[in-house]
């Protein structure tokens, strides 16, 4: 069996959402913190071994028993940015596994059947990111706010979470940018950086990412309609 | 004071929404349909003259009384293309008008704010878009599904609708269009096709496209969270 490990950046404090004192990872969703709807989704396989989440310094002090209730869980200390939080995590994914699938906190609502397509292909090799197709036409504009280009729509995906890679491709890819100094906001584009073929797998629209106060309301009718 | 029309394809079938006997302009959102919530977002603006809504055939056989109630709102038939029906509804905007609006019907949560912020630059003579920024890294990729760039997410926008344009800039684009046999999926692309700068104005995040039953669910939540 394939054996997966997970890593879960959550050490942003979710600047856009507003003021307040709920750091973002904890903000609640149906009466759950968004990084335990993140959990849930990967704990309830087998075949995930290990989960290592990035938390920032606030949150490590304080973490919450559901985060230590599962021995498969471990904490490590973000980073200032996604970037060294992955690699910091990356460090403490055991050389046992086979597979590391990067996935945000900030996304509480991917399916086990979008985690499955993830694993799927990197089990077989394969660097991927879960991605949907874009729905809104995209201009690409000028300092001005012209209008300079409108790439094909059909050629683009807006890119989800999670991204999975077969761990020894992502270890390589995160060494060669520590070496050079290199810190990446997206682990896709690193290994691709580097030469690796990076693929898109298909993700959900409803697995979206909670950026501001309105995505939250979103989610919520998302998850109600779900599960009713 | 600036003479304003608004044109409103709404002939699309809505195909994915899935089987079902209501066009899409005539889901109901929060208990109107969601024609009827971007026609009441235009009327409510003394500015706004004429509005021409370019409707499927069985729904302009069977216009509800609603449609009909406001004299500065006519119809037209639409076409198999969105850019037939902007043509069709182009053609039945008076001379008099100075700035033209195009905007879906598929897109019932546009704000006041956004149609000032498009008609004020349409005033001033500039082709505009609503847009947002892109929340999601976009991807290129190829035949296979492999990711071949990766653009800078921060020079991408995502259209939106209004559209707006000088009446002369507009109605120009559709004529050479037309003598050149190209049927445009985009107002915006045709203008800038013939040479016209087009820009960018302030969008909405929650001025969302229907195109999935899970949109409606979403814009139900958007619409409670904004009246409540």
């Amino acid at each position: 069996m394939t054996r997966i490990a997970v890593i879960i950046p959550a050490g942003g404090s979710g600047s856009r959402m507003g003021p307040g004192a709920v750091p973002k990872p904890m903000l609640q969703l149906g009466g759950e913190p968004l990084l335990r709807h993140c959990l849930d989704r990967f704990l309830e396989r087998s075949d995930v071994r290990w989960v290592v989440v990035a938390l920032s310094q606030e949150l490590l002090e304080s973490a919450p028993a559901w985060l230590r209730s599962d021995p498969r869980v471990s904490t490590v200390a973000g980073g200032t940015e996604r970037g060294h939080s992955v690699r910091n995590a990356l460090a403490a994914v055991p050389a046992e596994a086979d597979v590391v699938l990067v996935h945000d906190a900030a996304r509480p609502l991917v399916s086990p059947a979008v985690i499955q397509r993830c694993v799927q292909a990197a089990a077989a090799g394969e660097s991927v990111v879960a991605a949907v197709p874009v729905v809104d036409t995209i201009q690409e504009v000028d300092d001005d706010g012209t209008i300079v280009a409108t790439p094909d729509r059909h050629r683009l995906r807006a890119a989800q979470t999670p991204q999975a890679f077969p761990a020894e491709a992502l270890r390589a890819a995160h060494q060669r940018a520590a070496a050079e100094g290199v810190v990446a906001t997206d682990d896709a584009g690193l290994v691709a950086r580097y030469g690796g073929r990076v693929s898109v797998v298909e993700g959900a629209p409803e697995n979206i990412k909670i950026t501001t106060p309105a995505d939250l309301v979103v989610a919520e009718a998302l998850l109600t309609c779900r599960t009713s």
